[in-house]
């Protein structure tokens, strides 16, 4: 096997994961399509179980794990969606979780995670007891860890989200896709490039988080330096495989300003009658700040989730 | 034609209307109904056009009029979304809307209503100002006053949304609504009584605006006095017509407090990702306070609207 997932592992991810992953909608707003003079088609990533894409590729992972070894189960570091999409995985799979959270972490999302069976370690919120605490548990329970973006399998799962749009709604000139570690985007490449070859592929990222971007006008990865942003979803730095994928497939990075990803993500709150969280906005915020050309392009936006805390969302509503 | 409508009416309201509404999903919750104990179907009006179910009965009774009717426009008083349904609706057949609203609405609503091209004229913000200036604009005018709730053609129109819902789901055990004017619940009643006999009708208000469960248990209107509720689409008082109908075909009323609708409220926005407006919650409020079995039943529930002003409702959520 390649260290780096094509299309092929994409269809077979798809195959593998649809018994487990909801068929989401793509939605249309001509509201918004008139306010802004495109032709938008968004998946709604925000409607998939768990709240977020992550369970695709948790999905994925998980399920194509050889019996033996799924036997001592799947571990994983994060206090974001890819925790709770491995739990609920592991838990469909009937396989034991062991999660690694910053002690830090809201107690809706520790909730969230006990929720599906998973079991939690709290450790230091810092990157570096986060992975020392991980690799301990690693080593005491022989589980099998799932990273939540530099996975051959887990960016095979992303990739099914644009797969389905382009197979419910046909051709485009471009996607859209906020970028992050890399997971959904390198996945999304991979599906548009080989179904809509002369399509592009844009990522979006916020201007507080600009690593992907510098790394992909550099050609090296650039880690994110105290990165900062309202997209809480979108503060990690490229992985490695990811940013091989994106080098090779995706025609540009943007980047967009917290206001702008405010703007867009009230937007489609208020037109579009649906929750999506800031990461999810990023793509239209680029549009919004005018930074791509949509007029008489047909564009496609994956809305990679809904999971926000409206306590604290809130604030920026005033 | 008599004066009160029956389920024939709904019938031919929605052969009138189909090709100008949405026909709005069937939404269910895995979460939702795993905390409730319950087996909810939402029938999703924060879709509709306009954000609201208000649509279907403004369109029914703009298509329905003859074009000797027609012909000088329609009018009507409303600072909430019959204003900007009635708005759409005319704008689709082509005649003009006079909308008489309080110069204290919100800016926001202003726009909606200017946007779909009707002409506002702007009163003191009291029923007696809002009626008086309705009456002299229609003398001037010769257009054709659409009352929100209190009409024969509106309320066949309302009823649609729950004759979809059955014909999209099958068989309900009872069906959940919210009630203010009336319109929904009496054409929700028309439609459910007359395809699921045996299933109940329950209308939820709420406790700050209870006047349709006082009538309903008096027998007589009994109109509302200084309401008080989030619920801000649930003001008014039920109307003749409607009242009739609901004496004769709603099984229940039920009252609920406004913290029960702001949780209800949350749970959807945080549970299935969707905005709704107050009003809506209302039904999911009473599930909440146990006003109601739900358990072993499959219950529909019209989830009314989606339009709510962020800035006034993101304080609810602290």
């Amino acid at each position: 096997m390649n260290d780096v997932p094509g299309f092929s592992d994409v269809e077979k991810a798809h195959l593998r994961i649809s018994p487990y992953v909801h068929r989401t909608p793509v939605l249309t707003s001509k509201s918004v399509n008139a306010l802004l003079g495109a032709d938008l088609y968004f998946k709604c990533e925000n409607f998939q179980k768990v709240g977020a894409f992550k369970f695709r590729g948790a999905t994925n992972a998980v399920m194509s794990l050889s019996n033996d070894e799924a036997k001592c189960g799947v571990a994983t570091h994060s206090s974001g969606n890819h925790a709770a999409a491995l739990a609920l995985a592991a838990h469909n799979r009937g396989i034991k979780a062991y999660v690694v959270m910053p002690k830090n972490a809201p107690e809706i999302k520790k909730k969230a995670v006990q929720g599906y069976g998973a079991e939690i370690t709290f450790c230091e919120p810092t990157l570096e007891a986060r992975e020392e605490t991980l690799r301990l548990l690693v080593e005491k329970t022989g589980a099998k860890e799932v990273h939540p973006y530099d996975n051959f399998q887990v960016i095979a799962g992303q990739g099914t989200a644009a797969k389905e749009m382009i197979e419910d709604v046909g051709t485009f000139d471009q996607v859209l896709c906020p970028v992050g570690g890399g997971g959904l985007l390198a996945g999304t490449s991979l599906s548009v490039k080989a179904l809509l070859p002369t399509a592009s592929v844009i990522a979006c990222e916020p201007a507080g988080a600009d690593d992907a971007c510098r790394s992909f006008k550099a050609g090296r990865i650039i880690p994110s330096h105290k990165p900062n942003t309202i997209a809480d979803g979108l503060l990690t730095s490229l992985g490695r495989r990811n940013f091989e994928i994106i080098q090779s497939k995706v025609d540009d990075v943007l980047t967009v300003s917290d206001e702008s990803i405010v703007a867009a993500m009230r937007m489609i709150w208020e037109r579009m009658k649906i929750i999506i969280e800031p990461s999810s906005a990023v793509p239209l915020a680029a549009i919004l700040e005018q930074k791509l050309d949509v007029a008489c392009k047909k564009t496609g936006v994956i809305l990679s989730g809904g999971n926000v805390d409206l306590n604290t969302i809130s604030t920026y509503f005033k």
